[in-house]
């Protein structure tokens, strides 16, 4: 076994340490010299490459355009929605300088205190307030109507405790911000951009979600309502995979953005705003993943196949080349993505290994005995069952596989959430379950205050009120007080 | 004519302003609230996508992955390389606290002091330093190299005059980073590369460019030698459209990355850098526009058509809108992009002033006599002309068409170029010469006082010493020393 799969540890053992062994020994991403910030490497970034072409293809269909805005917010932006600077205020890179000089006793480089921004520039943590202030000069009428703008970009939130991908000071995402005439169209599309969402989380990532209605505490700074996926880990945790925000008109209002209805009336804008990040690569991780490495969904692999010669001398090598060469061709020629790895300082072992810790959905190994045979060994990464199948057709029995691939870790996945997703009717028995970790479907007053108790004596939380299922009105675990519906409750990520 | 044109100064009234009020009224670009700091409409922000889209391919086919790195660097980074701090120390955007606070008097929210960071952070200007420092984790022996990356960022230099895509404080790019374990490998690297630009600029852009390399003054703060691609704008200045870096060890050196060669010795790496930017979009912009507007090349036009039906009622445009859908399906199911502009609110004479002015290279209009004729009207953007031709087989004079403005284009700039480049054999002539803008091909003594003389008597700089073309040696035009060969003199952006 490779050296790496000896060190990494097992998810039974310490689930936080393997999810970190995992993404660095997996090549995915690693700590960098500045504080909070990832360093995204190749095969990390592969990943995200993916993510992002899908779903700015969704994005497009949808009718969104992407356009570009400023890394920096003047800081007055910022205050000028009370709740948004609120929420923000506490985790932000401030710039306060513009140059440097050289240090007056010759050692290095000092801040220049004659270059002192008059007002700060905050590195932005989203961007609703630079965006608004655009828009102000964009919309005069409602023929400007709607704006279905997207952005790729980085942005900053100086968190204190950080884990790779999952919650990084510097981290990468889309942010779309939407210019609507009604309330009913801006809600309308901050609902269909949670299913967007959704449906990649389900499609391309098989991670199934719930879509849901975020509570008042968890709630976006700035927002009048919050809707949200919420994705369920293999060690019961949830996690918060996009959100989708309709922000009324809050932001209107701050910056002032009116426009001149049908009706010759002035009117302020309504709005919505909504994001995912590099934090999906966490929650790939964390879905599928096993003690032997990455597990990735074939959609959103760098690459779905790999392909390991096994060679005594360079003639077999050179024989199982030029076979597999015609292979590598059919794949393509249908569109699978595939490596053929012939290095010669890796025994096929290692690279087994290997491609194992790195989740390529479908290996195939080829040796001199195989070319007698016309035959091939396959191996699927999901379930590591092998098995031997003949070289005609391998590219049709390999597609077919890789959907199967897909199919499966997605059922795999939900059959895990529906296990350990429960009613639960009493605080008691909420006490005792939500140690054991998944999904309490629970009756909730809809106050903060309860919410905010069961909080501090559990650390669970209201992941959504689910828009979907069961509506049947009961009494709050906690209080009595009528509910009416179950809520999502769990500990999250 | 529209409104938007009427507005647009000519060329030859101020280009300068030209190109302001084009890059304002064609939306692909405004000054935002941030000084220097634009945002990148979506038109823009199109053309950059489909840019990045066709260059991100060409890494990839010559071996290089993405990847990404931090935004900030630590401020004793930059100071490693001392050529490099010197050349970026006086235009960093410095992040010295990550905390703001709501103002004690209760209005806003003002920088807490208590959240100073302990060492400033440099919104990065390029990304050697923070690349270097994580490269030596990742290189230790010659298996290591080389390595290949690419990134796509964002980008801060704080600049005292900006113009928009020109020169903006930030700017969207790609750096490519190569850590090679030969000088000679990392020497093909830095021309390779060189080479890429060359060919996106002359078959993407249709902008003629020449391969050279930059003397001492003008090089990059770092660089052993800076390979660059110049191109000239209508104007007859020049501009640098793209750099190629040839490192040598000096950021190995700075940061301490060796490796082990085969011979088991212990040996410092060899480095490149090299990048565009959006700057291209401006250079895009000056190369081939006109008084009426954008041309642009259809190879990285947003869309390609435009189609205009003209009509004077719903009936006729029905019968218009209809027959177009068949002409769409046909032009998209041979890859060409098409815009239906059947907008009511505005007359087709505005929509013709309004894709001039957005430079589509091809307009199709449909009237109710084309109908019964069976025709429809085309012009083209590049020469205005315009020809009625027969609907049959649109799609295959539509394609054909936009080839010919690709090559047309090209050679239209080439034209330019060659008319404006002369040889120029005495100081007297260049000083005359150089008024008249273009290229003054001349002999140089190959010293940086001579072209410091030139630049501060003349605001002329070599813009590169040509890798191709005429060797002959002569006398410089300054100094009458000798000179090995002529370089490029020309006033830039």
């Amino acid at each position: 076994m490779a050296k790496e799969l000896k060190e990494l540890t097992s998810r039974e053992e310490n689930y936080a340490q393997w999810y970190n062994d995992l993404v660095i020994k997996a090549d995915l991403a690693e700590n960098s010299a500045v504080r909070g910030c990832m360093v995204i490497k190749p095969y990390g970034y592969a990943i995200w490459e993916k993510m992002q072409r899908q779903l700015d293809d969704m994005f497009k269909e949808t009718g969104h355009i992407n356009a570009y805005f400023p890394l920096f917010i003047p800081k007055s932006f910022l205050s000028r929605e009370a709740d948004h600077v609120e929420g923000f205020a506490k985790e932000c890179a401030v710039v306060t300088h513009y140059r440097l000089k050289t240090n007056p006793d010759g050692t290095g480089v000092v801040v220049d205190p004659e270059a002192k921004l008059e007002e700060e520039l905050i590195v932005r943590p989203t961007s609703e307030t630079i965006i608004w202030s655009t828009y102000k000069n964009w919309i005069q009428s409602y023929r400007d109507l709607p704006i279905l703008c997207n952005q790729w970009a980085n942005v900053v939130r100086w968190e204190m405790r950080t884990r790779l991908f999952l919650r990084t000071a510097e981290f990468l995402w889309q942010e779309g911000h939407t210019a609507h005439a009604t309330e009913e169209e801006a809600l309308e599309e901050a609902r269909k951009m949670l299913d967007v969402y959704a449906d990649f989380a389900e499609k391309y990532m098989a991670v199934p979600v719930i879509k849901g209605i975020k509570s008042a505490n968890e709630r976006f700074a700035g927002a009048v309502e919050t809707f949200c996926i919420e994705a369920l880990m293999q060690d019961g945790k949830s996690l918060q995979a996009g959100t989708s925000h309709f922000l009324g008109q809050n932001f209107a209002k701050a910056f002032d953005v009116q426009f001149i209805d049908q009706e010759n009336k002035l009117q302020y804008v309504w709005a919505t705003s909504w994001g995912v990040s590099t934090r999906l690569i966490g929650a790939l991780i964390m879905a599928h993943s096993d003690n032997n490495g990455l597990v990735l969904p074939p959609k959103l692999a760098p690459f779905q196949v790999v392909i390991v010669p096994i060679y005594k001398n360079d003639e077999q090598r050179n024989a199982i080349s030029e076979k597999v060469a015609t292979i590598i061709a059919q794949l393509k020629a249908i569109g699978i993505s595939v490596k053929y790895d012939d290095s010669n300082n890796r025994k096929p072992g290692w690279k087994f290994a290997e491609y194992e810790l790195k989740g390529v959905p479908v290996r195939l190994a080829i040796g001199a005995r195989d070319l007698e045979n016309g035959t091939i060994e396959v191996m699927r990464r999901d379930t590591l069952k092998k098995e031997t199948v003949t070289m005609e057709g391998i590219e049709l029995y390999v597609k077919d596989l890789l959907e199967d691939i897909q199919t499966n870790i997605y059922k795999k996945a939900l059959d895990f959430r529906t296990s350990v997703t429960r009613e639960v009717d009493s605080y008691d028995e909420f006490k005792v379950e939500i140690e054991k970790g998944g999904f309490l479907m629970c009756h909730w007053d809809g106050t903060s205050e309860t919410e905010e108790r069961i909080k501090q004596e559990t650390k669970a939380t209201i992941r959504c009120i689910p828009l979907n299922g069961d509506k049947t009105p009961g009494k709050c675990i906690v209080t009595g007080k009528p509910s009416a519906q179950r809520v999502v409750f769990a500990r999250n990520y």
